[in-house]
């Protein structure tokens, strides 16, 4: 299924958009208020609990399969100065996580998540947006398609990350064209820039915006975006349409499921916020979603990984979901 | 080692406290400064990883053996209404810990701690300290002991937790006692108090502040406080000796260990806070201590439960430590 995304395909999805399960919901919660604590004295864990019966459609949720997912791209933009790592770097790391060296793979080992990843055209940057959009919309549409055939329909929770050098002023840019505000307030230091360096990052989003205002959401997308946002946008799709729960990253990340919920805020439903970056502009975007973060770790590093770390979390909220005895099983007085 | 504690044998160890080894400190923070990650990235991560270098003398720590211990006690204050729960549920959920029912037991499945839980003569409740010294100077130095000779010292790290009916009370007594304020600041709804039950929690402790007023930390840990506070003190202590990394729960292991801050603020340098507890008062021992709590997720439930998943954030912290690749070993530029 969304092996064939197009923008028709996207608006179909909609239309008919695959909901949570109310009755898994309810169930789920009865079974927090029976186990053996006062009722909500788990906090999140059984707020994730029952946001992962309603998506999974039952009451005892499992994660038999995490998947997840880091897709990779380069940016025309980092022509423009805007990031101290050259290009070269973002091929380099995909070579450090197939080879198991990155703190993705550390993290995915110690939640117990299926990690692939996926290089989109690293040798094919997008276009510097500055001068041109930054992909035409078959490239934009053709990396939505990828991000969605990855994503397992038979998968319990699904992770998503990213790889770029410069793509924190891919994310500034599309925060700032579909939410507005100064772009300054929308840019930070990313991997380490320095005052300069923000400046270059700042004035070419600035003109990227003037170059490309105006347009709509997946327009913006391929005008300002990556290739690695536009695989999260079809990959956190395609998890909707196979009620597969999503926990997104950090800025990067975030700032992409922002283009879906600039077309339907309802697209981001199934999906949370695995931690709040250290990346200045992230709190401003999980505000802008209403969305509360699992985690605030002070993590910046993107590669899925402060949403890895939330997993940790979620299968905990699960094992004491299904695992804990009820008061009437264990015999404990006032439940 | 520490089998014995005594008010002499506690003067002696804060007199000679055993220190983090800065050096392994300095080669963990060298080694994070390598790795294939812009510095500083991996945030919390990053300063818990050089935190165990630090206390277990090594620039890569392990976590090999997790010991969780939670110890229970009941409380003579709960005839004064202080909880809505019945006293007896304390020995009933040690009960259900034996068994493996509670949040605790699940927790530390998923993070790979080995739980211990230690019943502190549960049949015979402290003192309403309305009317009396909670414990007598013998009951007090019994329970440190208790919870001293408890702690492995060949674990790598030591999450620390209690059960007891009424000791959010204790707690806030403890609090009120040692740090000042208005008692009603330091008292919240712990498992569910209405404001009836609040109201008679906050006279309570107004009652116990007259009654045991002026008295030196490990007095007033007699007067106010209970055999798992004391026993958590003592396993504090205990794991200092041995070097052993501490993880503190919530509201009511943190008070307890503000009486070991009272005594001597250095006595804690080897605890992490693990959680803050949506309890209200914690967030205020956390501020009186100056620590900054791991995780937030609005647990407040006790037996460790915050603290064991935290655990996981350390386990996270120390897989990508040890495990990731250095950027001349990966070969990525920028490093």
């Amino acid at each position: 299924m969304m092996q064939f995304l197009s923008l028709d395909a996207i608006a179909a999805l909609s239309a008919n958009l695959p909901q949570a399960d109310d009755a898994a919901r309810t169930a789920a919660q009865d079974r927090q208020n029976s186990l053996t604590k006062p009722p909500g004295s788990l906090g999140r864990l059984e707020e994730l609990a029952v946001f992962m019966a309603g998506w999974r459609g039952t009451d005892r949720p499992r994660i038999d399969r995490a998947q997840a997912l880091v897709f990779a791209g380069n940016h025309g933009i980092c022509a423009q100065g805007v990031n101290p790592f050259p290009q070269a770097v973002t091929a380099q790391m995909v070579a450090n996580f197939t080879a198991g060296g990155a703190a993705i793979n550390q993290i995915c080992r110690v939640v117990d998540a299926d990690l692939e990843v996926i290089a989109l055209d690293l040798d094919r940057p997008t276009a510097d947006f500055t001068a041109h959009p930054a992909m035409t919309e078959a490239e934009t549409l053709d990396a939505l398609n990828r991000g969605a055939a990855a994503v397992d329909p038979g998968a319990d929770v699904l992770v998503l990350g990213e790889m770029g050098i410069g793509n924190t002023t891919i994310a500034s840019a599309l925060a700032a064209a579909l939410l507005g505000g100064s772009v300054a307030e929308w840019v930070g230091p990313g991997t380490g820039a320095d005052a300069a360096t923000i400046a270059r990052k700042t004035a070419a989003i600035e003109a990227g915006l003037k170059r490309h205002a105006g347009l709509d959401p997946l327009a913006t997308l391929a005008a300002l975006g990556g290739r690695e946002q536009a695989a999260i946008c079809g990959a956190v799709l395609a998890a909707r349409a196979a009620r597969v729960p999503v926990i997104l990253d950090g800025f990067i990340c975030t700032a992409a499921a922002v283009v879906l919920h600039a077309l339907d805020p309802r697209l981001l439903e199934h999906c949370l916020v695995g931690h709040a970056s250290a990346e200045p502009g992230h709190r401003r975007l999980i505000a802008a979603l209403g969305a509360r973060p699992v985690l605030e770790v002070d993590m910046r590093l993107g590669e899925g990984s402060g949403a890895a770390l939330a997993l940790g979390v979620l299968r905990a909220a699960l094992e004491c979901h299904n695992g804990m005895a009820t008061f009437a099983e264990a015999g404990v007085s006032g439940g």
